[in-house]
């Protein structure tokens, strides 16, 4: 036997990560357990201490993951480059089709893991207040007033979640020709074609 | 003994439903449960079957006093007198600020429950294209287009049900300070002051 082979792990931190992420969104948190996660991988549970230190470990990494992609995204969307406020809403939609900028079946595990774990809930508190921080501060920067913006903002984040807990079943290309009836709720302006354009294009 | 007694129940049938709204709204429907719920009431369970043939006759009531009070009130205030999209507004604003017309405690246990129980969640579908369609239909009473009235009734629902599923802790007070502002977002008009005050005089 070559101990070089027993070293050496073979599955990666992202194969334990993915295997968790399944388990997460679709049984919850308490199904998230190393012996199960090893079963379903086909692999001892030796390798799982190869990449983690115990489960806690693994459950820290899933949360930062959650907070970097799903937080970390709808804040810089909503900072990036734009020359209207529609062009700015457009930029932060990328977040509403595109799975790999904003996880929302993610985003409603951690929601209901949080019910029963306060220290995830604080954390959680703290992404909601970021994400209406950096909307409002979108809505001020195209000249909305403070108050009239902080309710912009929420009306956008209260409509996302409320979206993702009904687990709404659109396919995405009614969910875009939506999106300039969305944009004319949220700002009170409509996009002009050029703008619906650009967004169109990029995902194409 | 007097047999009177016990054919005469101790406690009404409303008593039991109290009690399994008090489990459902904490602790989720398996936990509503025959047994415990005579133990928390402190009684014996012989009283529960006075009352209901069975554990799922007591659910069936819970979700049809759901269905009747929370789809059936905003339902019912969508459609109620107003002189303009303002003031309808705030008709249906009744709904968010007095949890005698929306339990938004049992709608939220309501949505959890239907997860777990495909037939419920049929009923939830249901009362949830019944909201959208009574709240289209106000919008279009006060001349929106259909497009545009349909993705205005969904801003409040979405919004309704986020806030409700992030368990939003506000003040009434400041919930209330904030409607014109929600007003101007869902509807693009604001509110006059004495539609204001009428809203305010029906909730001092």
């Amino acid at each position: 036997m070559d101990t070089q082979d027993i070293a050496r792990p073979r599955l990666s931190e992202e194969d334990w990560l993915a295997a968790a992420y399944e388990v997460l969104t679709d049984s919850g948190v308490e199904a998230v357990k190393v012996m199960p996660l090893a079963k379903r991988l086909g692999v001892s549970r030796t390798s799982f201490y190869w990449h983690f230190k115990d489960r806690e470990e693994l459950l820290e990494a899933m949360v930062r993951r959650w907070e970097e992609r799903n937080t970390g995204n709808l804040v810089a969307r909503s900072e990036a480059y734009a020359e209207s406020i529609a062009e700015a809403m457009f930029n932060l939609f990328d977040c509403w089709i595109d799975p790999g900028l904003f996880d929302a079946r993610l985003d409603l595990a951690i929601r209901n893991w949080a019910r029963n774990d306060s220290s995830l809930q604080e954390r959680l508190d703290l992404a909601d207040s970021q994400r209406e921080q950096a909307m409002t501060k979108m809505f001020i920067r195209f000249g909305y007033p403070q108050a009239d913006a902080l309710i912009r903002a929420r009306a956008m984040i209260y409509t996302q979640i409320g979206y993702i807990s009904m687990q709404v079943h659109e396919s995405t290309e009614y969910r875009i020709s939506l999106m300039p009836g969305w944009i004319k709720v949220f700002t009170g302006t409509s996009p002009e074609q050029r703008e619906l354009d650009r967004f169109l294009a990029r995902h194409r």
